[in-house]
């Protein structure tokens, strides 16, 4: 492929969102919100960077608390993250010594101009807030003063006591490629339909749903008619019968800002989040969540690790990854049909959000 | 190379194709021809995706016939050739099941949106005419009503009943760098001169040509003056004779549009076709051809696979290869000598090939 | 990353050198200079291609002398460095065998169009001049006469009889970001504390320094002021004391056109030059340099290749070699603090050079 072919494709790859110039514009995402980033045991002594929304932050823990700054000393541009901590509450940047405060990101001392530095407290990295809960670091990325975490974060899941369990990846493709994978109603029924963890399960063929508003922002999707063996005029008939697979209440699927999916099932809930890193890449983060007793979350985290976390957070989903992957590069006017109503809902849902200030205040205000 | 670099190279690219506009246009190939593709015998149950011309193609063979569609679903873009067939005559995209006629590319049912989605048979994929002939796939690409594929393929090559072996390659460099080299009088006697294949084979140092127009779009290029061991003032002589080479009839080189090269030996005839993949690369199409008796033709293949396979083929072959890799990224303004009137000529004979639809009406007059 | 976020970035990577102009507009360096560009014992018989100031060249040794023309054939852009030897004194394109003259870069032959070639004579490759000294091959690049060698290379480093060995390494980054490196006065201090060639030194913290003109062309850093152990306020001491590392008189560290460093220890000097490859690479080049008698040449070398090239040479220019690749994709505004006035005095150094003709002529003068 030639630079020019791929700078092409790049523009045209947002030409089909014209509809919804807000979701069109958010290439790296929406600011003014939470996200999880990290898990917290994979933070300890040693900092971490992430990318998220296009931002290049650096993650250190100090005497138990997480801290986010901008990865880039301000002298020349080094990511702070290949520094080291010299004293307690700061750390420095490898090339010159620039010390930051962590918790504020002044700059404290620039060592190697000695004590009287007069550069000192004339520069600052830009900090971000950062939260630790369910055993996830949060990032809030945005101008405004941050909402709590609960404005972002679903209730169910961060409130403590659950068994929390699952996987976070670097995937190829664009955020909202992955957002409307997930809210997505009909491709499962083709995509997944031979995969292993659809083993028992008789899958319908079609399905016709609406799509309702429920509480904290969320959209689900609700079917209204199902198809299961189905005879296609001059085809056939599709899917043949399995008479090993019995049917079981569908899941119920929503999505919300800033990118959340929850799909409830009888006994427990999966959650995805799909977090802007630049153009073409996302962090998947992909969690099981059981609310249950001590002995219970034992027995579900058996569970999880036996076969949930192969099947379906491995397997399955890396059906959809396959997909995400295949769409971004190459552009291509969409032509949506009928069961796209789920992905054109989740992308009117970006639209209603409008502005950035009266979003934050009127979130802040739900919680306060 | 930095980015900016690189795009003034690909720009200067064709900057030297100036006096040949119709040429310099044609970066990447010319459309309403015939073009082969693929051996009939790498085409089994399973599809395959070629990229010819810029266009990706999905082709798959159905109850013996092959069929060419656009490989890219009407829908999101995912290729079809990810996908699998649920009824014979059709097939179906892997994402969510939009199913297509192979004949004619329309959409005969979208199955995850059931029996009657209102979709069906408004969207139809772009479909190409495809012809298998001399244990080749063709493809037709264009927008007028093909010609016969007479129009394009050497008769003699397509004439059922001669043997024919070679070699499919994807190469590196546009597709014009490999039509020239092939046609270039002169580098064989500099380039090649130290190949295993000249072993025996007394090579000229120089030659004068006249290029002539022969029937069926062919041009030729034929000598009219050939010198071997020269003298060149103050330098010395060169190559230097070699007793156990003898001189043998030197062969009749020819080339035609689309980009078709024919090199008659005394014995057999090497064919060549140099299909545009995109700006940087092209499909290299390699095969020796000998009309013969069935005996004949297995002492022939014998003959192939022994030795003209990997010194022709392969070794000699690539000393091409490499140059035309080092020819494309590398824009230099071009400098002609004498020898290159072999090559203007080509150029030319692009040139001469006005307006679409009279070469088509042309050649379809010329077959009818 | 994106095309366009690294088109955007490499646009930028220049932007910080605002105030130097004719530094900012020297992305490939400047031209008019000697440069040392590969090992005497590098070149034999093969022609070597080297890529400088963004230009490519080819260098060829024939009988003992060594030239330099521009590494593309003037017919099609082939590197003539694949080409081979037909003649003595001429080099010849391996593609159609056009023969050049050695020493004047003129067309000498067309062997593939025999003796009487029109072509001859009327094209000629750009040459450049090439001096060996010290064991290294010299070239020039520049439109105008060059001066000698000696305004460019230090007299003391090319003057016969001395232990000179090294390293010649490509390196990522542009070469500005590596002369900066280079003569940046703080850096070390913190960067280098910890490394093994570090271990029995007593490093100081801070220093305060002073910019000199030395001659021919060289400016110094001097310290005036030197600060070990240090209480910075609100944060502690740093560094720690080691008693088991002693002061050292420092190195005295000049820095001069066209990216010639020049470091003074007690017993040898250590020079590195930064030559521009393309936009985003260079060549950096490490000597150490001893006068001394025959034994004692020796014994340096036997010092050098026990540990100074493993500990100084590879392990402790790799961590500026780490600071280097990270700088310049990674574009930042920059933030100067006290300690960078040796930057910007290089910088100023690179400024004053003002008018090509002019510094060539003045420097002409010099030696004249």
């Amino acid at each position: 492929m030639t630079v020019d072919q791929r700078k092409v494709e790049v523009g045209e790859q947002t030409a089909e969102f014209a509809r919804w110039p807000r979701y069109r514009a958010a290439q790296l995402g929406f600011a003014e919100h939470w996200y999880p980033v990290l898990r917290s045991r994979q933070l300890r002594r040693r900092p971490r960077s992430v990318t998220i929304l296009g931002q290049d932050i650096f993650l250190k823990r100090d005497r138990g608390r997480v801290y986010a700054l901008h990865d880039r000393c301000a002298h020349r541009g080094i990511p702070l993250s290949r520094g080291r901590q010299v004293f307690p509450g700061t750390f420095s940047c490898i090339y010159h010594g620039w010390t930051y405060d962590l918790a504020t990101g002044e700059l404290v001392a620039a060592l190697t101009d000695g004590p009287d530095s007069p550069i000192c407290g004339k520069v600052r990295l830009r900090s971000f807030p950062v939260e630790e809960r369910a055993g996830l670091v949060w990032v809030y990325v945005g101008d405004q003063d941050p909402p709590p975490l609960e404005a972002d974060a679903p209730a169910e899941f961060i409130t403590p006591g659950a068994m929390v369990a699952g996987r976070i990846t670097q995937r190829f493709g664009n955020w909202r490629y992955a957002a409307e994978n997930g809210f997505d109603e009909a491709h499962a029924k083709f995509l997944h339909r031979n995969a292993m963890w659809m083993l028992f399960r008789h899958f319908p063929a079609w399905m016709r749903v609406k799509i309702v508003e429920d509480d904290d922002g969320w959209i689900s999707r609700v079917p209204t008619e199902i198809g299961y063996e189905t005879d296609y005029p001059g085809l056939g008939q599709w899917p043949k019968g399995r008479p090993w697979r019995f049917k079981k209440g569908g899941a119920r699927v929503s999505i919300r800002m800033p990118g959340t999916l929850r799909v409830r099932f009888r006994e427990w809930t999966h959650y995805e989040w799909y977090v802007p890193t630049d153009a073409e890449h996302h962090l998947y983060i992909q969690f099981m969540h059981k609310r249950t007793g001590p002995v219970g979350r034992l027995l579900v985290r058996l569970r999880y690790w036996t076969y949930i976390h192969w099947l379906f957070h491995w397997r399955f989903n890396d059906q959809d990854r396959h997909m995400v992957e295949l769409l971004p590069g190459r552009s291509h006017p969409e032509r949506l049909f009928r069961p796209d109503a789920s992905i054109t809902a989740w992308r009117k849902l970006c639209e209603q959000d409008h502005g950035i200030e009266l979003s934050v205040d009127a979130r802040r205000g739900n919680r306060a």
